[in-house]
């Protein structure tokens, strides 16, 4: 959300190989990252409980119920991760122009591709 | 669900409650019941590891692959279990006919709609 | 729903190659033949109004939405149309048992399958 | 969603009506617009056809695999047109800045739901 410089909030970035990474020196849904790791902590335990229930060999219906319900909170997370990837990196790419941009754009059409798909 | 006697072809049923399991002693799943146990035990671990990425700052389209990776592993799940599912509970309720035939099928293309528009 | 004997009521049937269709005299959907003729010629005319958009170079972003619609809307014949096939043609089929019931379930599952994944 | 001053760095921008149109003079797609106009042509086609069957009574689950077929070829058309969206039109909202390139990045994502969750 800030293009303010950034290098020290973030000293010990990783270097990231070959440019799959943002122009920007943080990720888009940075910001947002006690958030997201909240709603993964819920989904893993979303995982764990439909485990449990196969496991207690409760009723089909049921658990499919609750995979449709995990289902629905991954696209969630996708959904604004892939918003936090345009808003971010996708717009910076597009500011710096030429093949970065287009790579960019590839690459994010790619995962929507994949998301729309599975 | 059900308004006729089933114990004449259910004698030695289980009683489960509320009528929402299958008439067969079994969940269709339970032949499969370790094999499904270590595909969801798969999931969490794919949950987990999605967490992860994101706390250690992925970048995001990389998490989307997971994603998506995640998705369709648990989709596969789903469609296992339904036919499981229709093997069995359905093809049992069909069996006995009337409005528990009627209430089973109506249960599991709920279920289907949920699978396809999740 | 009926197993009782089919040449009266459809003479000209067409024979249909080994037992890909129903035992029952008419396939699931025909009570409901013509509201599904008329979501289907709306369908049509939804596909129809993407290509005028198209053509008349509208903004990507209302034809997207068009699109959607479009999906949503086969969706939900596609539904309807698994939820008749499995009250008719799978009850049927499960009530004849064996193979039959077999091959049917399978072939409903690879139906829901191919629905969920699409 | 924007707290800086925007007029700066989008002092000229062209009046659009109501603002669902892409900054550029052409949609992203038009380069490609006799591709996606027989592409579109296809699917009324398929659309069509698949009223044909139901017409002509054609077994149920082959009715579902046209249109899953449909669903499908839907979704190609879509995916292409939302990455070119995001080529021309995304990319240059993304280079004026401000508000026009959130309102545009906000527009793109809503699309992108909509296709996820149709």
């Amino acid at each position: 959300m800030t293009t303010a410089p950034q290098a020290p909030t973030d000293p010990g970035s990783v270097t990231e190989p070959e440019g799959s990474d943002c122009q920007s020196t943080h990720h888009g849904y940075i910001s947002d990252k006690d958030r997201y790791l909240a709603r993964l902590k819920r989904i893993e335990g979303q995982a764990r409980g439909i485990h449990r229930m196969v496991d207690e060999e409760k009723y089909c219906i049921d658990v499919l119920t609750q995979i449709s319900a995990l289902t629905s909170a991954l696209q969630g997370v996708a959904l604004g991760l892939l918003d936090d990837h345009l808003k971010h990196c996708v717009v910076d790419a597009a500011k710096t122009g030429g093949q970065t941009a287009e790579d960019k754009i590839k690459e994010a059409s790619d995962a929507i591709a994949r998301l729309v798909r599975s």
